[in-house]
Order: C-alpha cells, then sequence, then structure tokens
C-alpha cells in the first residue's frame, strides 16, 4: 500500500494530481472530494469514490495526505486551516502578499492536530522560491531577476473575459528576450514593468461588439494591462478553442553575483521551465511534497512548512543510499 | 559575534572561502590551518592567526564549523574523517564513486563527537545534484543530461602539463550546443560522450618539443581525450598567463518530462550556472553549508548529511518570517 492520498477540488488540478499519482507508484490515490453532486463527477480514475465534502472528516484515518486543489482567493484561506486540523495537507496558496497570515493559519490548526501542512507548493510560490532562496544565500552580493513566460496567465483571461462584448479570450505573458539577454551578461539592468513582459490577446468578440473599445479597454486596465506593451488580436471561437486550449507556461529566475576580495568575478544563476501544462506541472510538485509531508508527519515533525523547510530528500521515493550512490 | 569558522588548507578553494566570509556578515574567520610553515603563508586577512594543522585540536572548542579545503585524491578521504569526531566540518569531496564510502567515514566519526558534517558541498556535486534531484522527484518520468563549461578543467590541464615537451597548458572543456538544443527542444536525444562536449586545450611548448608529437599524445589520452573531439592551439607563455589565467566554468542541469494521463504534455526544467570563478563560487556554496552546519549542531542534529539533507532555510541567514514574507 502506498501513501493514500486525497483530493480537494477536481478542476484543473486536481485532475493534475490525479494524473500525477499514477507517475509515482508510491503513492495511491483514495478519494475525491468535491462540493458538487458527487454522482454529478466524473474523474479519470477507476473504482475512486467521489465524496461530497461534507463528508469529508470521514476519512480522516483512511488519508495520508489531503491535497487541496482549491483556488488562492476565496478557496485555499478556508479550507487549508479547516482541514490542517484533520489531515496532513498541501495546498498551492498563491498570493504572495498574504502568505504570512495563511502560514499562521495553517500552523495554529496543524499543531493543534498534530498534523504536519505544506503550503504555496507550485512552481511560483514553489520551486521559482527555492532557487530565489538558494541563489541568495550563496551569493548574497547580487541581484535577483524572475522572468514569467511564456504562457497563459488565467487571471488577465479572465479580466479580458469580463469586458463586455467579449465572448471569450486567453492572454498569453511574454518575457522581453533582450532585457533577459541584459541580465544573462552581466548588465544589471533596472528594469520597469513594461521593459520586462509583454502581454499578447487573443479575444473574441461576441456579435454586435465594438473592436476599437474593446482593445482600448484592455489596453488600458489598470494593473492588468496599463503598465505593459499590449498586442490584441481578434479571432474566431473556433480558432480560439483550435490553437489556445492548453495552459502552456514558465519562466526564469535569475541571480547575478559578485565574488572576490575585490568582487572582480561575476557569476550567473539561472533556473527556468518550460512548461506545456502549468495545472500539470504544479500537480506534480504537490504530489511530491505530499510524500515530505507523510514523512515528516512520521517522524513527528508537525505544523506548517513551505518548500524552504523540506530537506530535499523528502521529496524522493528513493532512498538516502540511492540518492548519494545515484544523483549526487 | 558570529559563527566562527576555520579554514583548513589555503589553495584557491580556502582563499575563496575567505574572500566568501567577507560577504557573510554573519560569520566570521577565526583561523587558517595549513601544512605549511605558518610564518611562510600570507593570506589576505589582517589580524586572523595561521596555525599549523599539528595543533589544530587546541582549536575544537574555538571554531562552530571547519571548512576543509582540500583536494579530493588524497586530502578529503584522510582529513574529513579525522576532523569530524572534533569539529563541525563541511567539505567538497567530488569523486562521486567514492561518496557512499566517504559518507560513512564521515558519518561514524561526527556520531562518535556529536558533530555535524556536511559533505560533497559545491555545485557539482552539490547544487547540480540539487536540481538533479529536484527534477526527478518532480517528473518521475523523464530523462536527465547534464553538461559542463564552458569551463577549465583542473584535471585535463594537469594531464597535458604531464606530457613531455609541454611547459604548461590549460583545457576548456566546452558543451556542444546543437545537442544542448535538442534536449530543450524536448527531443530527448541519446547523446554519446562525443557528441555532448570538446576539449580545447592552449598548450605552452618546452623550447625543443615537437608540437605533432604533443598533438598526438593529447588527442589519445585514454578517458580524458580519446572519447572526444579535441582541438590544441600552441600559444606563448606570455600569451596563456595574459588571456588563460582565469578558472571560469559552469554547465547545464536539464530534465524533461511528460505529464498527463496520456503523457500529453512536455516539460523541461533547466538549471545552469557560468561562473567566472570555479573556486569562489564553490566556496560560496561551502560558506552557505556550514551555516548550516551549525544551525543542525544546535539543535542537536548530528552525523554525515549531503546537500539532500538540509532544509534550504538553513542555508539563509534570515528568519523564516522573513523568508516567506520575501522570497517564497
Amino acid at each position: 500500500m502506498g501513501i493514500r492520498l486525497g483530493i480537494l477540488g477536481y478542476g484543473n488540478l486536481g485532475r493534475g494530481v490525479e494524473s500525477a499519482i499514477k507517475q509515482n507508484p508510491d503513492t495511491e490515490l483514495v478519494a475525491v472530494f468535491t462540493r458538487r453532486k458527487p454522482s454529478e463527477l466524473k474523474i479519470q480514475s477507476q473504482n475512486i469514490p467521489v465524496i461530497n465534502i461534507k463528508d469529508i472528516l470521514d476519512w480522516k484515518d483512511k488519508i495520508d495526505v489531503l491535497i487541496i486543489c482549491g483556488g488562492s482567493a476565496t478557496d485555499l484561506p478556508e479550507q487549508t486551516p479547516k482541514y490542517a486540523e484533520f489531515f496532513n495537507v498541501i495546498d498551492s496558496f498563491d498570493t504572495h502578499a498574504k502568505i504570512p497570515e495563511h502560514f499562521n493559519n495553517v500552523n495554529n490548526a496543524a499543531i493543534k492536530g498534530n498534523k504536519t501542512a505544506i503550503i504555496s507548493v507550485g512552481w511560483d510560490p514553489g520551486m521559482f522560491s527555492l532557487n530565489r532562496m538558494y541563489a541568495n544565500a550563496i551569493l548574497p552580493d547580487g541581484k535577483d531577476y524572475t522572468f514569467w513566460g511564456k504562457g497563459v496567465s488565467q487571471g488577465h483571461s479572465d479580466a479580458i473575459r469580463r469586458i463586455e462584448g467579449v465572448a471569450d479570450a486567453k492572454q498569453y505573458t511574454i518575457p522581453v528576450e533582450s532585457a533577459l539577454e541584459k541580465v544573462r551578461n552581466g548588465e544589471n539592468p533596472e528594469l520597469t514593468t513594461r521593459q520586462k513582459h509583454t502581454r499578447e490577446c487573443f479575444v473574441v468578440l461576441k456579435e454586435g461588439a465594438d473592436p476599437n473599445k474593446v482593445e482600448h479597454e484592455i489596453k488600458t486596465m489598470p494593473n492588468y494591462f496599463d503598465e505593459y506593451d499590449t498586442t490584441v488580436h481578434f479571432i474566431s471561437q473556433e480558432e480560439l478553442t483550435q490553437n489556445h486550449s492548453e495552459i502552456p507556461h514558465g519562466g526564469f529566475v535569475l541571480r547575478t553575483g559578485k565574488t572576490g576580495i575585490n568582487k572582480e568575478h561575476n557569476h550567473l544563476i539561472e533556473y527556468s521551465l518550460k512548461l506545456d501544462s502549468n495545472p500539470e506541472f504544479t500537480s506534480s510538485v504537490l504530489v511530491a511534497y505530499a510524500r515530505a509531508a507523510f514523512k515528516l508527519n512520521m517522524e513527528g515533525n508537525f505544523g506548517c512548512k513551505t518548500v524552504f523547510d523540506i530537506a530535499p530528500a523528502y521529496l524522493s521515493p528513493k532512498s538516502g543510499e540511492y540518492l548519494r550512490a545515484h544523483m549526487l
């Protein structure tokens, strides 16, 4: 029997976790929990029960780690602290500014229940954070850069869809290649928001909508688009469905730093991701950290953690001996 | 008072550690230990004692972590187990095949003395190993690639210098760009040794030496050069000194992997380093892990560790609160 995992929430992320579990033979899916009517939810796995969330506590001794796959805006701030008292939990909370508050809420609950929680797991926050942190510890005298994309921003796509006259839309965030090159060349540029990323939008109009008006509304939308160079393409629903249904993403974390008695040597540390499916990659990270949460809990290491607190070996199904012999 | 560090061995690596300590205000250098006559060793720091290695045990209560900066061939297999009983120690042992044996020797000594040791710290083994391990845990269905360079290989430079007729030499290991591109494009190539790296040699001949003979000897040298496409340039000592005195290095760790119910999505994780000074970068990693060794020892976590066993937050001088608020 493997590590018994439960999935709470069956959107893109929940489906990704379901699929990632199949790639990790030391884990197994035991139940999917949903706010929907279980009979109306069709999951990919055979013979795995779908349970209404109201009955979730009946499962507290049958699940080793609950992977909470809700959204950061309203689901996770409520769900993760609520269930961290009864389950070891993992979430991908990504509202950076609210992480300290979320951490404290989850920590209190986990401590109360002798459970282990790991929050803000994924790639940013997550793998990108780790790389920022490692690079800062190694090169204290340096400068950080993060670029995102090319990839689909769900938040920006949603913002366009809320504009009157828009039937559907997809927005791609694109890093500015020349800015990236300046960083890699050690020029330590000071980059404005506009100099780092551009935004490209594919928009399907409702019948009779005015494209000029929609384009103007997009390009001037505060926070989302006004500080960027934005390109808008109007296309048909067929074209959007055919060419823009995937959810790719990725990006780059760089740190440049100096060493030497006279700071005469420059160094560049670069980490990058190129992902065909943002939710499936995030899910793969969640499952690896679920393994870590299980092991930590078995050792009596309770409370809330982040990726910074987890020794890398906990993520692997391999033994210390194996890792030292084959991966070091 | 900061974390009190000692340096054992004052070559390129020892000098790098000395310089890195100056960049980390929570650490301080308290002594340099050498096999040489202390009066003959001139170090960069003012007012720091240089001590003969025979007196090192007098310092066991005055040093929090001893950073052992010897070579992997003969120094570290003897020194690290020997001193791990009396000091928390860090080394950069890089003979991959002998890591399990070295680990056991150091572990026994550290356990005996209630000390904490971290071995094989640097970038490969070290940061590259970490990235291989994280990427494998996240993408279990995938393929690993490591490329080194462009950079100076000390081992290969030494091998050339041992050839009769050679006065001096520097060898650069260079990754094959087209092979890297194939990996990045998700082609999952099977690459031979020759297809991954080329070798470029800058050689100063002794008077009267036959360049054809030397070039032939280099290119056919077993293990070092025979499996590579090698270029040999004969240059003057002045040119070698002027253009090839630095010790740059770097490289790339990549993992490509698939996710999805039908493995329909591809992902690329890439980590790369571009280092002006290989020993100074390695030293910077050593100092960050010295901080970790000190903290772990204070917590009563004894024995031998590798980078896989150390939670990232231990490397940072910042608090958990700070890291969560600013780097996650």
